[in-house]
């Protein structure tokens, strides 16, 4: 962070924001946490932990005030919950968001970091790997959520000069991601092949799509918040597809078991590929993935084993 | 019309909804018509009237009940009202018509079409004439709503296979505009012109329109009812551009006098230039505008003082 700023994890409970917190609460002084009860609390023992509710617009500007840099994280949805009522979707993500930028422009918050999310905006991909100037048609609401965020982003700095970067995250996988509110494949794949019990694949399992790895997400983050340019969006992923069958075959080799499967019906949410084209994150950001895939699933295994859930 | 298909325009009362309801109600038999108080109730008496709000949801599903196409040109905002409260403008324009496409799927409405913006939906825009699959960047809340409309709609063909034609028309003019709402500059210019008061301009008389006669506009939505093609969105306008300053002096000729100008500091919100590339209307809805602008204003002029207004 630059000398003396202060910034605010919103949505700082979730599976990136305690990694986040514990991770840049560790190198910063005074760095905010704001959210709902933590599953993991010793991850934002270094942050000034805020219980609050994002919905409650009052308890979002008494944390967010003084504070320079906003990084935003919130979901108050996910995609399968989304798709069920869209109504909800757009109250609970995009109002919630423009009464915080309305704070944010009154309390003189200088930038917005935004995580919004690779796997959705672009909807069927038109080219893959797919550059951040791929069409948008999202076949989720969550994925539209998700894209109206990024639009009254530019328009807010448009109107009133905050600033703000965008980083539309792949699918993120490793330490702190439960298997609760549908996560991730990973973390519920995970979970349960430790168990021995059968996973569930919807599809056949040739469903492909862009695995990164916290820390990463973590590293992206940080250099979002430095960054400057009139670049505003980028994508966070490996640049790299795995089928779900191949996740599967790294987790057995990982775990030195074989894994049982449920083939269940296709979803009509899923679109059948997704991988970032990431050139313009490594030029202008200067970031790059660092971590391995299978490196990634034997430290998150390692993880959850200690974490006993 | 398709042979029996029942139409149900909403937001009728509007200017686009009175001139419509006027040319189709002397078309098609049972052509409804939903909206709030009309200035001009002649422009109805081929049509049924249905009066009612567009944000209960109730008097709109009644409304719908055995429709099968449902025009929907309910504008809650203006570009410089929604600007002042983005949450109002989201919940008056996006959620209610989430609650519509809601209720068009679960009664059975086979398409919709849709009145966007092309003013607003590009922002600055990155090439102009300005073609559909150019970059969408709104700067004012206005264009961002549209704009999510139109991802809506994207996303309940995905879903529900309800299907869609989007218009994003230019800047209309004609008979039923009205000086009310900041409608139009040519309807403003020409009242105000007429009683022999000067006229406001933002700016210097040199920002780029491109004005479109409202009977073009009429047709280009009676093909989008028939459109049954893989493209959804048709830039509709007059595909060349036209200055404030240009618009004047046309206004001049046609009234055969002098206008006084109060030149006024430009809005932050208003795009230099902004004109429609409409070669995939002509080439697909086979629709090109037919009017001339002296001629359309001409019109107007003449329906001005016939309406007393």
């Amino acid at each position: 962070m630059p000398n003396g700023q202060l910034c605010i994890v919103l949505g700082a409970s979730g599976f990136i924001g305690s990694r986040l917190c514990e991770v840049m609460g560790a190198k910063i002084p005074n760095l905010k946490a704001f959210g709902r009860n933590p599953l993991y609390p010793s991850a934002f023992s270094r942050c000034r932990w805020i219980e609050g509710d994002f919905s409650d617009i009052n308890q979002v500007a008494h944390a967010i005030a003084g504070c320079d840099t906003v990084i935003h994280l919130v979901n108050a949805t996910t995609p399968a919950s989304a798709n069920l009522n869209r109504v909800m979707d757009l109250e609970a993500n995009v109002v919630s968001t423009l009464n915080l930028l309305d704070v944010c422009v009154s309390s003189g918050v200088k930038k917005i970091v935004f995580i919004s999310s690779g796997g959705t905006v672009y909807g069927v991909p038109s080219v893959v790997p797919t550059p951040e100037t791929a069409d948008n048609d999202p076949i989720t609401a969550y994925g539209v959520s998700k894209l109206i965020i990024e639009k009254y982003l530019f328009l807010y700095r448009h109107l009133y000069g905050l600033d703000y970067t965008i980083l539309r995250v792949a699918n993120p996988y490793g330490p702190y991601q439960t298997n609760k509110k549908n996560q991730g494949v990973i973390a519920a794949f995970l979970r349960r092949a430790i168990h021995g019990e059968p996973i569930d694949v919807w599809g056949d399992g040739s469903v492909v799509r862009d695995y990164i790895f916290i820390d990463d997400v973590v590293s992206a983050i940080e250099l979002a918040i430095l960054n400057g340019t009139d670049k505003k969006i980028f994508n966070i992923g490996s640049g790299r597809g795995l089928s779900i069958n191949e996740i599967i075959l790294t987790l057995e080799n990982v775990l030195g078991k074989k894994i049982e499967i449920n083939y269940m019906p296709r979803r009509n949410m899923d679109v059948p590929v997704s991988v970032l084209d990431i050139a313009q994150a490594a030029e202008v950001l200067k970031w790059t993935p660092k971590v391995e895939f299978s490196q990634g699933i034997q430290d998150t295994f390692e993880w959850v084993k200690s974490s006993g859930l």
